[in-house]
């Protein structure tokens, strides 16, 4: 048995993050055992049709029996009560990690829920997704040179680190370990603030005196621009809500800078628009030749 | 001769934009001769080895002499200085439009120079482009689905209207009409303001603690978001300056909706949240069903 195989996997959430962890795993022999479980009964139906479970249940403390890795695949908000409601459940030794978009949120929950179990808990954020969503679109490369963040706490046991270290460089990512905080605050500047900017300057638009009608006149800068403004509402809801305070802070910084280049526009000072406008580039150009990542809407 | 027919065409700023047009008019066989002109010589002998023009010339009064009709295709900002420049130069009767991203400076140069030629003025703005820029990336196409907005002045003929419009709907165009400060508004909502945010993004978090690290950890909704800030520094300092008025007040139209937006998430309102996000998705998921236009990014 290789370091990564895993006799039983519990994936608790299959939509496209935990059936295509599943299928990965499947795929490269390196799980004996896959139960699901989830709140709706049809998506276990179809994960089970697919292939990427062999059995699933409704029940919580069923699902985690004897399992010796579960991985918590729900929505960010959910996580949450779910990893309180493993409370007591888990096997001895089980390991356990999570999906979940924002880190401090689901971290405070098992910190206050999981007891002795936390020292086996690693908090984890693979940064992938794809703009469909659910088990049917689940795919065995999804995580194929992508990052997964992981924020292992001060109690993690080592052992159920590089486990997990191992099960997910298996599925093809290159996996990073950082601290709780500064994964938020990443995300929160490189995801969730430009999700709130593109739903912000879509609802502006669509509620001004021009209405709908504006975007007639929107060209193909404008359509990458709000790309991801079409992501999923409750989703994202949730995020904002989750990590709310470094949110706040991406936000604030970035109305500072917003701030500064309205006065340069106020004072038609060209030359510090220039300046801002050119360095910008040079990162974004510098950033865009680094990033192979194929284009990704939902779940980052 | 049909209608759309040009007998010669002078071309000012051998471009992208000029290029294609030029391109778009020889192959459709609608001009008989067409003239370039620039400021750099390297531009105009390009367009020459590519077919774009039959001749070239350095002098402004010699390219528009004889012209039926004259584009003035340069940047923004120097198309003011071309417009003012081509006083008492037309021919009586020639037509005369320009492709410049802002109208209402345009307009106001031409009102100050053109004296009896503004009557014959149509100003213009094709909202086409590409990643790439010069006349080496012209094509014939550039302009078929995509539309043209003309901004007639109360002064304006009818006949060089009708002209103006046959011309743009020959190169498979939509055209349509639109007063100046309309046409400046709506592209500072859908066009300038994105970019400015886009640029005030990336900038923000290259200069932060995390410096250009923090890309490391983007996605492809980032990458989308932020494509828009690989875009010419140039051309976006002219156009940030010549539609200030416009762009200020779309920018603050932007900010209050982000201030609400703040709000909502400082007090963790999940349901403002979602109310804002999904009006914002469904009009954003309206507007990408109707958009066919390729991917553009500089000349918008």
């Amino acid at each position: 048995m290789s370091a990564q195989h895993i006799g039983r996997l519990a994936v608790l959430g299959l939509g496209l993050i935990g059936g295509s962890l599943a299928a990965a795993l499947r795929k490269r022999g390196l799980v004996g055992e896959v139960v699901g479980w989830g709140r709706r009964e049809s998506s276990l139906q179809q994960a089970l049709q697919l292939g990427l479970i062999d059995h699933y249940t409704l029940d919580l403390a069923e699902a985690v029996s004897g399992a010796n890795l579960v991985v918590v695949a729900t929505p960010t908000r959910i996580a949450e009560q779910v990893i309180a409601g493993l409370a007591g459940k888990l096997e001895a030794g089980a390991i356990l990690t999570d999906v979940a978009s924002v880190k401090a949120n689901v971290v405070a929950a098992a910190r206050s829920s999981l007891g002795d179990a936390l020292d086996r808990f690693v908090p984890g954020h693979p940064i992938a997704g794809s703009e469909q969503s659910g088990a049917a679109a689940a795919r065995d490369d999804l995580f194929a040179a992508h990052r997964v963040i992981l924020t292992p706490l001060p109690e993690t046991d080592a052992a159920a680190l590089a486990k997990v270290q191992a099960v997910w460089a298996a599925t093809g990512a290159e996996v990073v370990n950082m601290p709780v905080a500064e994964h938020d605050a990443v995300l929160a500047a490189t995801s969730h603030l430009p999700h709130v900017l593109a739903y912000s300057l879509v609802d502006v638009l669509a509620q001004g005196e021009r209405g709908e009608a504006v975007f007639r006149f929107a060209a193909g800068g404008f359509r990458d621009f709000t790309r991801i403004a079409s992501s999923d509402p409750v989703m994202w809801r949730d995020i904002a809500v989750a990590n709310r305070d470094a949110l706040l802070a991406a936000l604030d910084g970035f109305s500072r800078n917003l701030d500064q280049l309205r006065g340069a526009i106020e004072r038609a000072d060209g030359a510090e628009l220039h300046t801002v406008f050119e360095r910008a580039k040079n990162a974004r150009d510098r950033f865009a030749r680094q990033l192979t990542a194929p284009s990704t809407i939902s779940q980052e």
